[in-house]
C-alpha cells in the first residue's frame, strides 16, 4: 500500500487522518492537535458519521474518513447474503454523506465511488472492505497528485520572500504548497488566522508550516485588516469546502470578510480546488448552523455569562467579485467561468461525476 | 459623593472601576470579569500603572484608574514638603500616563487635570488626595453626562426593533446608549464579536447589554461580515481610543475590517467619542504591539505549538472614508469636518485641554 511522501508533517499523512484496520477506523482527534495526539476509534459507520458530525476531523479530514467509514460498513456486513450488504452499504452511504450538511452532495460523491468499488468487488470475488479500502486510498492519491498541480500554480503567485495570509486549515494544499515551494528553492512567510471557534489555523495550519520549516505567525481572527496594512501581504489564499459554478466560494466562516479587506486593500484572494459540478449555484449549499453555544467558550473554558446566546455559522459565502482566481489542478481559471473547467476532462480533486 | 445611575450595570459604576479609599485603589478585573468578580489591590501609584499596563482595566477603566492612582499618589507623600509632594506628583503623572503607548497623550491630560487638583487644594489647604479624588468623580461625572448626550444622538440612528454590532467593550458609551433606548421605548438586538484575545465582547459588552434586558448575541470576531449580511444589521457601532482630527478612528484591533466589511455591505459605522486635539492626525498615534505571546492562548489555554509565533497589535486605525459619523455630545460630525467640533467649546469627554 501506497504511503504518501514523508516529507508532508504527521498530520497530512491519510494512515493518519483517518484509516481502516483491523475492523476499526481510527481518526486523528484534530480538535486537541497538536498539544495532544490522539484518536478517535469507531467499530460502527455510525460512529463514523458521529465523528465527523463532532468535528473530530475537518477540512478534507472528512471525505478520508467517510470513504474508509464505507470500508467498515463493509467489514460490519461481511457476513450477510450480496443483497443485504447492497443494502447495508446504502444505509451507510446515507447516514455518512449527511453528517454535516454543507458538504453532503460531495461526500454523497464519495460514497458512490466507494459503494461502486463493492461492486466490482462482489463481481470479481474480492475482499470487499479491503477494495473499498483500496480504493480510498486510490481517490486520495489521485486527490493528492491533482493538488500538487493547484500547488504549482498557487506558487508561481507568490512573490519570493513575500507574506501569505490563510484561512482555517486548507490541508492538503497547505503540506503541497509549501513542498512545491522547497523544490523551487522559494521561501515566503505566513501569517495564519487561528479560526475560532476551533482555532484550525493556530493549532493545525501553524503546525503545518512550521513541521515544514516555514516562518509562521499566529493572529486572532480580528487582525487579518490589520496585518494586510501593515506586513505588506501578497496573497491571500484559502482552500474551500465548496466552489459553486457561478463562482462563489463557500468556505470556514471568516473568509468573506478577509476577502472583502482583500479586495479593500488591493490584495489578490486565491481559492484552490475544483469547481464543484454539484453544486451550480450558492443557492445549493446549505451553511451549516452548529450549536451555538460553542462560541461562548474558548479551550474548553467559558467566555460570556450565563443568559447570552451565542450564533455559529459554520461557513460563510464569498462571492466571485472577490476572488482573483480559482487556482485548479488545470491553471487558475477565472470565477466568473468555470463551466470552461469542466470542459478540460479533470474530474476535479474528489473526482466528482454529475 | 454623588454616584451614577443604580440602572446601568455594576461594572460600569466607577466605585467599582477603580475606587480610592483607604490609602489604596482598588481595581475591577476585567481579565476575569464576568465569571469571576475580584478586584486587584494597589498601594503605590506604580502598580496602578502596572494594573493598566496589564490590561486590568480596559476601555475607559483606565482613566479613572490614572485619576484615582493619582490620588493614591498624593496620599503616599501626605506628609513631605510641599515641594516635595508636587515632584512625587509629577513623577506620578509620568508612569502612569505611560502605562500603554497608544493612549499617552490623553491619560497625560487626565493627570494633568488631577495635579491641578492638587494644586488648588495645596492652596486652600485642603486635603490633597481626596480633593484630586473630588476632581476625578467630577470629571468622571461631566464624561458621562457628556456621553449621555452621546447615546441621545446614537439611538436616533438605530431603528426600533433593529440590530447593532457592536466591537469590543465600549463601556459607558454601551450602557447610556441603552439606558436612553430604554427611556424612549426602543428595543432592538445586539451581535457582540467576542473580540480576541482578550474577549471584552463576549465577557463585557455582552454582560452589560445582558443585564440592561437586550437580546445579545455574541459571535466569534471571524463572523461579522456574515451576520451582516444575513442578520440585517443596521447599524456598526464602537467607541475610539482616539478620534483623530484628521478622522482616523484608533480602536481595539479588528474595528477597521469590521469597518470594511460594513462599507462594503452599505451599513453605516457611527464611532462615538469626542475628536482628541492632541492626536491632530493617525501618524501622531503610536500603535501598542503588546506580548506577541498571548494570542497563542485562549482563556489561559495554549493554542499553538511551541515554536510559532504570535502577533499582537492591540489597535488598529479605520480611515474617515469608512465612518459614517462620529456622534459626540454635539450631535454628529462629519470624519472630514472635526475642527468644527472643537469650536463647539465643548471640551470633550476627557476635558481634553490642549
Amino acid at each position: 500500500m501506497e504511503r504518501q511522501d514523508k516529507d508532508l508533517a504527521f498530520m497530512l499523512q491519510y494512515e493518519n487522518i483517518a484509516w481502516f484496520e483491523d475492523g476499526k477506523v481510527r481518526i486523528l482527534d484534530r480538535r486537541c492537535y497538536p498539544r495532544t495526539v490522539s484518536f478517535v476509534t469507531c467499530e460502527h459507520y455510525g460512529e463514523v458519521a458521529q465523528a465527523i458530525t463532532d468535528m473530530v476531523t475537518q477540512s478534507a479530514g472528512p471525505y478520508t474518513a467517510a470513504a474508509m467509514g464505507m470500508a467498515l460498513a463493509a467489514h460490519e456486513c461481511r457476513d450477510r447474503s450480496e443483497a443485504e450488504q447492497r443494502a447495508f452499504l446504502a444505509s451507510a452511504a446515507d447516514c455518512i454523506s449527511t453528517a454535516r450538511p454543507t458538504t453532503a452532495k460531495r461526500m454523497r460523491q464519495i460514497c458512490k465511488t466507494m459503494t461502486d468499488a463493492a461492486e466490482a468487488a462482489w463481481a470479481s470475488g474480492a475482499n470487499v472492505a479491503e477494495a473499498i479500502k483500496a480504493r480510498a486510498i486510490e481517490a486520495n492519491n489521485s486527490r493528492y497528485s491533482k493538488i500538487a498541480k493547484m500547488a504549482v500554480y498557487l506558487v508561481e503567485q507568490i512573490p519570493a520572500g513575500g507574506t501569505v495570509m490563510t484561512q482555517c486549515f486548507a490541508e492538503t494544499i497547505v503540506g503541497m504548497m509549501l513542498k512545491e515551494a522547497k523544490a523551487q528553492g522559494k521561501t515566503f512567510r505566513l501569517f495564519c488566522p487561528e479560526t475560532r471557534p476551533y482555532f484550525q489555523g493556530a493549532r493545525l495550519t501553524a503546525t503545518v508550516c512550521y513541521e515544514m520549516g516555514f516562518d509562521v505567525t499566529v493572529i486572532t481572527d480580528n487582525m487579518p485588516a490589520f496585518v494586510m496594512q501593515r506586513e505588506h501581504v501578497d496573497v491571500f489564499t484559502s482552500a474551500a469546502d465548496a466552489i459553486c459554478m457561478d463562482g462563489h466560494v463557500i468556505n470556514k466562516v471568516g473568509t468573506f470578510q478577509i476577502a472583502i479587506a482583500a479586495k479593500y486593500m488591493g490584495i489578490p484572494y486565491f481559492v484552490t480546488g475544483a469547481p464543484d459540478l454539484v453544486h451550480p449555484t450558492a443557492k445549493d449549499v446549505k451553511i451549516e448552523m452548529r450549536d451555538p453555544d460553542f462560541v461562548l467558550q474558548a479551550m474548553g473554558v467559558k467566555t460570556a455569562r450565563d443568559g447570552v446566546k451565542g450564533y455559529y455559522p459554520a461557513f460563510d459565502v464569498t462571492p466571485p467579485e472577490l476572488v482573483s482566481g480559482v487556482v485548479t489542478d488545470q491553471g487558475i481559471f477565472c470565477p466568473y467561468d468555470l463551466w470552461r473547467y469542466a470542459k478540460t476532462g479533470s474530474t476535479g480533486e474528489y473526482e466528482v461525476v454529475v
